[in-house]
């Protein structure tokens, strides 16, 4: 099985994060291929970096049907472009966050997220809505801290992850969702500390589209993600 | 005051009859700009067209601050990009099928949808779904037409239209939104044969959108729709 | 264009107070006309004042189609008879509350309500409900003042709308909505220091009806407000 | 313990079938008066007759209050005015939708819901979205019939009374609600055809107020049903 | 009219404390037995105490059906096994946590929980979904005392239930349930205290129990409770 | 790694078919060991049949526990006890219906449910009421067959399965869920037929157990899943 794990930004040192992390989760024999997007943000932080990243991502995926993959996995959580991607494959694409979504329901009455600023508060809650989950879903929290602190403070984040996640369980969530690609690696520290299960995306989707390409499942043709027909372009 | 109305294709003859319903639509002291997208898709009838529209939709949004509009109406109903659009937006930004949906909830106890194919009921379903309004959604049927199609046979469109409002009404719509462009036109032929009230997009928008913008009201910027901080690009 | 606006109280400073904001609000050629009902509670505070006054609206409305009007708004926050109104109305009937909902989705993810008194906060989460509007609701604060106080105590309003509101945004709010006519003329001061979109809904409501007539959209008569037959009376 | 049943209408001949199906429901040491109100429609067929009985119906709880009666069933399928007969009353104040619904989630996994005509489908459902109910509810048919007729045929409204729950059972229902006063007395027909536990809401609701007056429950004074204060009128 | 009250656990004192408040709410010419299970947990704090008794309570209410019982409460708040239960039995059951929450939709807007520790609050949000009754929930909180410490401690019962009474208050509940049968006995004291309605659910139950059996109303037996199939046993 | 496939109910052909479907499944490293309970009904087809099963079952999953096991799935589609099974385990724990449903989310905007009798629709419909997953469901419908005809009959199970499905995408189904283990077997002759994914339950779970367990990831046990203490028995 060949799966391309699609870091679908442009920055080299988080392409080599989700390498390391997708390569640890996936089997021995998965053929685990990482790459980024060519040209576009460095970091999808916005609706509008997403935007301009989608088209470059688009090919990618393209890219990926005719190389013989087998699967697809777009490896940030905010699941650019996703619909449109799953519309132009045949082969299976996985978003972090859906996936991540679909493995919290098993392990507890509800979930909860962590994300890095206050503003993506409003934007995760509205994820869970679009995904018809709100009656599972227990709340969002920011660390209040950028994607670079994050990735330069350890202890910081430990710290701010453990305060927030502390209140998402006080508040009915049993299972904690690493919101945010810069989170990855603190998955062992807050699950020492909080006892509950907490979601790393990037391992967790690895996981899962070895499991479902494996048994040939892949998204609907008929509705949402139907293929789409070839327009003229000006 | 000043409105783009933007059509997010590059379809000129649709960009036309947009202009048409648009200018109609308006107070003669409104100032109604009608443009298309200077490349991308002749016509958006997938996520995938969305995507590879978006970033030229974009651009259109940002010229449209710099020049001095007080509001952009982003005239397709699918809403193409519309988070990303209000992130970088000062002025307001309207989306068809947002401002349909908010009119339709004043009319009636249920809306329905019309839409072109099938596979777009699914679609449809969702965006209620990601606009939380399922509670007052009494379904969504296809004519089953494409879209010239749509153009070029009226009477079909209205025999067709016809019998999938009564469908709806018969399951509880009071409202029925014409939920794509090219049905713009058919209002008036579907409200005295059916008795309900018929929401055009466009038309609807731009009343909407002049309403609002005269009040100064726009977008909050502090969550969903926060500004996007300027990412490095590569 | 001629609208009726009707406070449906008899209190000539809150009519005073609505002509005000509503021919603010209004286009030049609209002619607003605004009165009071012939005889009811100076204030609506509670289901049964609106009780007490929904006859003496109902005559209102009856005769503003008899008179020519081309819509009523009914311009009290609690939208007092709305149903009945719209049900023996020909011409458009607008509520503050719909009015408000309607305006508020467009504008950020969640919308908030400022209140009176801790107990309205019931009141108005389930008017919400009742409109099908949860997912998009925020909550609700009271100023735990009175109307009077609040017409005398311009600073403790402000003082105490923005701790309500503050509150109600860190709750996920990007949206507020005065929820009350008594604290109409405060949504500037409130936007300056909360920088979210304000929502007054005599102002909006105006607009709207405006906006909507201009269209011809009127409400459905084939279900919940469809046109009664008149019953004997004893 | 003294119950008023208030027909909230001016029809003698439905005072006179509310009063047999309630003594025959009560225990024989309950004291049931039944009444209608002094003046208004001699039917309640829309919102606009509620609105005119209401005041009417508020004065009759008033004088309950003060007539030492222990609880007060409001007798009409619509609830009328039943927000505001709380607010007013010391005394619990039992509807006969609101105790239909109660008892309904008891029997089965959804409800539905029998009304007369077409039209109050959609006033049927708004009212189970008020209640919050809209999970267990699977539906409501109208007979197509007038109450007049209802009165008159029985035979025709047991044929349109089966294959209207039939369809209703077909979709997911597993009790059916008479939605109408006027369909009294035939719970005992459509529940040996079919096989489904019926609730005549006058009966039900007369059980139910016994029980819960006898424990002394009575409605929350502090929110929803908060004591109006008493307002100038003019 | 004959009602078994099983108190499906093996606690002799408990049988004993759920045999007062029913008969004591009982009419007299109700004849009101109350027993336990042979054979079981002494006390149901978990669905492996539930899964365990559910048999013997089965065992019993098969029994009772036989034995000319007109109905069975199954007195535990939990609801152990209510399914199968209504399943096999002829005769109507009736559960505690159903009862009361059908009865809080009564008596305010919003209901809320008061349980024993902090994890039985995902438990009973769980239950909340399950019957559908989100929309009408204000939450629940736990006293963080144990079964037998709630028994013996009257004084910090009636503390901490009015504390957290309290903040379920401020958060919207009107109605408050005794989620635990360790609490009855508690309602007059909270009542008094909060004044708001205080549900006990033993007490609730038995009057539901005989209004609706008096009614002749049972669950359905075409759907969720269908009369199981015999299976062979090995 | 490890796997218990416990099959719930003692028919060793049901043994027998969920072995060989879940040892097809299995990567060939993962250790599948397929048994039944020792006591208890030979099928679960109703809720009586499961908790008469469950405290065998829950016996079979501490044994597992002790007996080094890596994960349990509790093979039946009802997902009998599973609350209990997780309370009381170490070890993960998965459901068909729970990871059916999980998996499905991914694949389609909504699931449906095939299931065997007309009765079990309603049962499968609180089942996605308790999952919090109605906004995802499109349906189920019965094919009104037993599980032994479903088992001797394949070429009727077809024909019933296709025409089903057909009405259930018709009605917005994208994905479609072999609700019942007696149509294992089935999934890729629907899936040539209809072009949407089915999710055999069987083969879906051993996927996704073996990801999760993987991963490490395993149920909360501080709310819904609580360790459970130990009672005393009599």
């Amino acid at each position: 099985m060949k799966i391309l794990v699609l870091n679908p930004n442009t920055s080299e040192a988080v392409t080599q994060r989700i390498a390391e992390t997708a390569k640890k989760a996936a089997y021995p024999d998965t053929e685990i291929v990482v790459t980024g997007i060519p040209y576009g943000p460095e970091s999808l932080e916005s609706f509008y970096d997403e935007a301009i990243a989608t088209p470059y991502i688009l090919q990618s995926v393209k890219n990926a049907n005719e190389a013989g993959y087998d699967a697809v996995i777009n490896a940030a959580f905010c699941d650019p472009g996703i619909e449109a991607l799953k519309e132009i494959s045949d082969i299976p694409v996985f978003g972090l966050e859906e996936c991540s979504f679909s493995a919290a329901l098993l392990f507890g009455n509800k979930f909860a997220i962590l994300t890095e600023q206050k503003h993506k508060e409003a934007v995760k809650s509205r994820e869970v809505r679009k995904h018809g989950l709100e009656s599972r879903f227990a709340g969002v929290k920011a660390l209040n801290m950028g994607v670079v602190e994050i990735a330069n403070n350890p202890l910081k984040v430990k710290e701010a992850g453990i305060k927030a996640a502390r209140e998402l369980i006080e508040n009915g969530a049993e299972v904690i969702i690493l919101g945010c690609s810069s989170m990855a690696g603190y998955s062992e520290d807050l699950e020492k500390e909080l006892k509950v299960p907490i979601i790393d995306p990037v391992a967790t989707t690895v996981k899962m589209a070895e499991a479902f390409t494996a048994l040939g499942l892949r998204h609907a043709k008929i509705g949402l993600y139907s293929k789409p027909k070839i327009q003229k372009m000006k």
